[in-house]
């Protein structure tokens, strides 16, 4: 089942990355993958209105139902782990279930999940499925998003096979599931550090992106007095390192990632540079401040050099602490597993405002995530398998 | 004729850049658009193995040949003048010359010329079509070269219907020629302080390109800890601002205008940011040392980043002192012109070390150059063709 996936949606041979876009020919193979394994269990299929995949074992109309699973879509040349280790996990828990012959007769429906476009590595949005099942994105904006080039969610849905028409929020489905656990690849070193191969999540800590525009005047490299210049590299560059700084005193993070620039030619001095701001903190004022923080310095900036600096906001995530009994009793069944706190978001931190939520977390040796050195031994993977499988079990009986 | 020309290759309507980029089809309508001019006029055309145009009245062959012309191609949103002026000029000086009644029997063999390619907008090596004539490009080099597609040089010029496999230096061809000079408009704002409609060139800083890559490690930018992270895009920034200040202290000037970040998403920290240097200087001792110390800074910064740097010249150009007689000349027939320095590299200054050169400037009212701001007003680019005129008149008698 892993085996089949790995070569699906990698940039080059093995140890590159891969690039599983949502929405693409690449996606639409996982999607193929999906059905099959739903297929080869017997389980019930459906591909809900946001483009959501569930795989049923009994009927999910039944009500208070047990839902595992994550996401197959990835960063761009990210790792193998992040996302479809909790869907592989979620079909082998499954199995193992059977297995065991723990599926008692009239036990809670349990379903697996991959949500659509969790990385939003296409058009800038993270969790785009979840958010628009929950109601946290509108079905009118999440239809404009664009790509690189310039193709609309919408139609790069439609030409998928998708009706975009369909999109938005989902509260009767919602409303049957009793409980979702995703299980997910850690994607730091705590684990490492505490040398334990499990863990359960505690929180997720707010965050979102912001987009930064640094607007100045196209002018030749090699005539333009420094003085006569308006160059908005440098206040760009400037914002970088401010962003960086205060971020550190601040005990957050932020990053960017991605940089754009017009007309982009080496003798020429920019017009216009775009930087996108990914910024995460513990709460929400530390989160607020630090931002509202990075652009006062750009603008301040900004003036010296000429420049004027436009922000926008363009997603953002409040703060999840998940359901502290779902959590506890978690952790117990995981041998008193570690509880931590992350700065990434999942669509378990969507749901876990409609649904009780848990996460559960799989040792990663390098602490490096969305880049191809992402990775977990075949020990924890299996231990992850197992956990999941006794965590659901708790759950399915009625 | 000009007015033919204002519409080839414009990204919008009105108001906006040009892109002309080498060996597109753009390219081939500004080609063609020479090849008319020649015609209509009665000259024989040619192209020759590197790609350069010529339009010839009288025969080459007979030696001591008179040549005037720039290039047709810009850069990425470039201006409607930058070249263009110089062969729409030529021609129209042609013109005026034969209204005159100026072109004696037996006058010297007079050209016409359009570079190929002199901008580097494309494959990233300014002036192309005339490096590789003179020898100071290797045909090998410029047929690797590629652009931002992948597509190298020699591909791209094969579509076109040309034969890369001919590329190479031509000093026959030089041989022939006598004197080259090349109208420009002027790409900052001396003539504007000066109140001068036109000027002559005294000298050409030596300048080069530089490709800086920063190599850091992709990581998750939610989750990875600031001291667990060896960000590429910090010690890029910090060498753009370095960059911008070593600049200002050496009376030179120094600019980042193109930069790439891979894998450029927006929640991962980078694994490598490429940026370009365009660096230019009044002597290639404070030109080397600018380097070297931007360099030195950007190593530095590199090692407390955990990010290693690598930097390759990309290319590079001779300052070049003007023909001082045919300077002088052409001061004395445009009324004690000025003569001016630049920063910017053009076809002249490759053709200086084969051959005497001078060059015009054209007084440009915004100062502003590569870029869709870039002006000449229609009496001072008038006044440039009567001068080209002039200057051609004063050459032709043998």
């Amino acid at each position: 089942m892993w085996r089949d996936l790995l070569s699906v949606g990698r940039a080059g041979g093995p140890g590159t990355g891969y690039r599983r876009y949502a929405w693409t020919g690449v996606d639409r193979e996982l999607r193929v993958w999906f059905a099959d394994e739903a297929r080869a269990r017997g389980l019930a299929h459906e591909v809900d209105r946001n483009g959501n995949q569930w795989a049923w074992l009994g009927d999910p109309a039944a009500g208070d139902a047990v839902v595992t699973g994550s996401h197959l879509d990835s960063v761009p040349d990210g790792g193998a782990f992040d996302g479809p280790l909790g869907v592989v996990s979620a079909f082998a828990a499954l199995d193992a279930l059977r297995a065991r012959g723990a599926l008692a007769p009239g036990h809670r429906p349990l379903g697996v999940v991959a949500f659509a476009d969790e990385e939003g590595a296409r058009f800038g949005v993270a969790c785009v499925g979840s958010r628009l099942s929950c109601g946290l994105l509108a079905p009118d904006r999440a239809r404009a998003l664009t790509d690189a080039d310039g193709v609309s969610l919408a139609d790069a849905m439609e030409r998928a096979g998708h009706d975009p028409g369909a999109l938005g929020p989902d509260p009767e489905r919602l409303a049957r599931i009793g409980a979702f656990v995703e299980l997910h690849i850690e994607q730091g070193r705590a684990l490492v550090d505490l040398e334990r191969p499990l863990g359960v999540a505690s929180a997720i800590w707010p965050h979102g992106r912001w987009r930064f525009d640094f607007h100045g005047e196209a002018n030749h490299a090699g005539t333009t007095r420094i003085e006569d210049r308006r160059d908005p590299m440098l206040t760009y560059a400037h914002t970088v390192l401010a962003a960086r700084k205060r971020a550190r005193l601040a005990g957050a993070l932020a990053t960017f990632g991605r940089v754009t620039v017009d007309p982009g030619a080496v003798n020429a001095v920019p017009s216009l540079v775009t930087g996108w701001l990914d910024s995460r903190a513990p709460d929400a004022g530390t989160l607020d401040d630090l931002v509202a923080g990075i652009e006062a310095t750009a603008t301040e900036r900004g003036g010296r050099d000429g420049v004027t600096v436009a922000v926008t906001r363009e997603s953002h995530t409040e703060g999840v602490t998940f359901a502290a009994d779902l959590r506890d009793r978690a952790a117990r069944l995981l041998g008193g597993a570690p509880a931590l706190p992350t700065g990434a978001g999942h669509d378990a931190g969507i749901l876990s405002g409609a649904v009780p939520t848990a996460m559960l977390y799989v040792r990663n040796p390098t602490g490096v995530s969305h880049a191809p050195a992402e990775h977990a031994d075949e020990g924890d993977c299996l231990a992850g398998v197992s956990a999941l499988a006794d965590v659901l079990e708790g759950l399915l009986c009625r």
